[in-house]
């Protein structure tokens, strides 16, 4: 087997064969990066990748990184390349209501894969960590504007609780041996390829049965949701500026307050079931560790230079018209 | 063996049998309560609760609580008792820079025995929480006034992180399956028995030789220190308090600014070696992850109407003394 070094250094990206992994790689790869993909498939698929197959720049490797020894193999797989000059970690369960039945879910998958990739970093000086955050690390503070010096902390899912788990541990390693840290706390993320959602629950429920959708919650949910394109964007956008602080939390998403619930219901019916009826239940939450709504300060970002393309409307409409395609209709 | 019944429930003490959790225990002891100690003894010891070895109410049972099963079973045992009314977690890991070293540690003693707890409290439908978190999760914020809503929370300890971690998992927990929650952000505590912390440091030091003390930085570190027995006291005063939110952060601490590391230095000097040369070192970190100094709000604690018998001074020079005594001076 030809191993192909590069001098400039590779990038690994744990989950990178998940929903927002796959777009980054896609990046990464357009802009003539090495890429190492670790991933232990359990939501990314192979298939997603399958556009890069023949791209020798492009490395997969299966391991689940919440394994201490499988987390030490991948890094030993990637550095046959060469020196790897920063880690995107975007490994994590996604489906926030299965983390609140079993607590084990968000510890393994989306804490303990940080806590062993920063003791690969150290153990092979890697200095540089892209982080993939949550709004969800926010919890409920109610009507104010979240920015990313807001507290009090304390979130009220699993998953935002690993998740701000995982910023603190790695707040702690930027004080002892990484050089850079970017905590990209995402928003509502839509897109391709779809794994999980609201769009894509809405439109599998409509797939079951087009006359009726039964909605968690009674819609009036308000929530800000930019396009994987754009978040994939602001991520390669504030790496490229250097002049930041060591470690940098920052919020990324559009610059509006989000749209109902209600309305992504009736976007969605209009696309794939115009005949449907819309089921709404009771209260503002979908489910135990769902914000009802939240403001969302970008501020930050936007001083930085960079603008969404796509509102929370327009990203929902684009996503849904993907998703439906995705799903066949 | 006969097993006493507490219709009013028993305290479970996780860590009841190291320097806090001792002195909790005694005064739970005091106000009637079945106390269930829970300790792995790695830094507790069993000789710290000989005062109450005849005391029926007290049970002790060893037990690793990051350990998934040695946690269900010292719930099990406790259970024997009767109903358990409240967990006091104290359990974790004490020594800062040796979390700095090795991740694990932390990890393990400082988060991973609140998961546990959290999951066998969920499993048994237990339903209100006292933790000992610390003002380590605040990070290093400059001189801004520390107060329980400030942002951005960026510890740089493995320690702080691990507690900031064990803080979101709770606030989780509240959400789904707990009732009442105190997040008490402890100071530099001081007081015996003494397992770590600058004091005991100093006085071994002169133990070793009384003619040198050698300080870790220049001792311009100005630090804020309780008396373990007003951190008690507080801590006993917030749980009388019923009127308090679901998850109360509060921070506990003395109302003054602190103390110096060289004002502690000449005062163990004098009360242990009266002819020792005291060399500082240079920087005024001791460690990484230690703070330099910082002002602690405890404006909420003042406004529940509680308020420490001693400041930082007097309550150094109580523990040099009883530190002293203890060490055979």
């Amino acid at each position: 087997m030809t191993i192909l070094k590069n001098e400039n250094g590779s990038s690994l990206v744990a989950g990178g064969a998940g929903f927002i992994g796959t777009q980054l790689v896609a990046k990464l790869l357009d802009e003539g990066h090495d890429v190492i993909v670790v991933d232990n498939f359990s939501r990314g698929q192979r298939s997603y990748l399958a556009p890069h197959v023949d791209n020798l720049r492009l490395q997969v490797v299966e391991a689940d990184l919440a394994d201490r020894q499988q987390c030490e193999r991948a890094f030993s797989i990637a550095a046959q390349r060469g020196r790897i000059s920063e880690v995107w970690h975007l490994a994590a369960n996604s489906d926030i209501p299965a983390g609140v039945v079993d607590a084990d879910v968000d510890l393994k998958d989306t804490f303990l894969t940080t806590a062993e990739l920063l003791r690969c970093m150290k153990m092979r000086g890697i200095r540089t960590l892209f982080f993939a955050s949550s709004s969800a690390i926010y919890g409920d503070l109610g009507d104010q504007a979240l920015h990313e010096d807001i507290g009090p902390l304390l979130p009220i899912s699993n998953y935002g609780a690993m998740k701000l788990a995982s910023e603190a541990l790695i707040s702690a390693a930027a004080e002892s041996h990484l050089e850079r840290v970017c905590l990209f706390r995402f928003p509502n993320v839509v897109g391709v390829p779809a794994t999980h959602g609201v769009i894509l629950d809405f439109i599998r429920k409509l797939k079951n049965s087009e006359e009726l959708l039964t909605v968690l919650g009674n819609g009036t949910q308000r929530k800000a949701y930019l396009h994987v394109s754009d978040l994939v964007a602001a991520m390669l956008w504030v790496r490229s500026k250097t002049d930041t602080p060591k470690v940098l939390p920052i919020n990324v998403g559009p610059v509006d307050e989000g749209v109902y619930v209600s309305w992504i219901a009736e976007q969605v019916v209009a696309r794939v079931a115009p005949n449907a009826r819309i089921d709404f239940g009771a209260g503002n939450r979908g489910w135990v560790g769902d914000v009802p709504r939240f403001h969302y300060s970008t501020a930050r970002l936007h001083a930085m230079g960079w603008k969404p393309s796509l509102g929370s409307e327009a990203a929902v409409l684009r996503a849904i018209n993907e998703i439906a395609s995705q799903e066949g209709f």
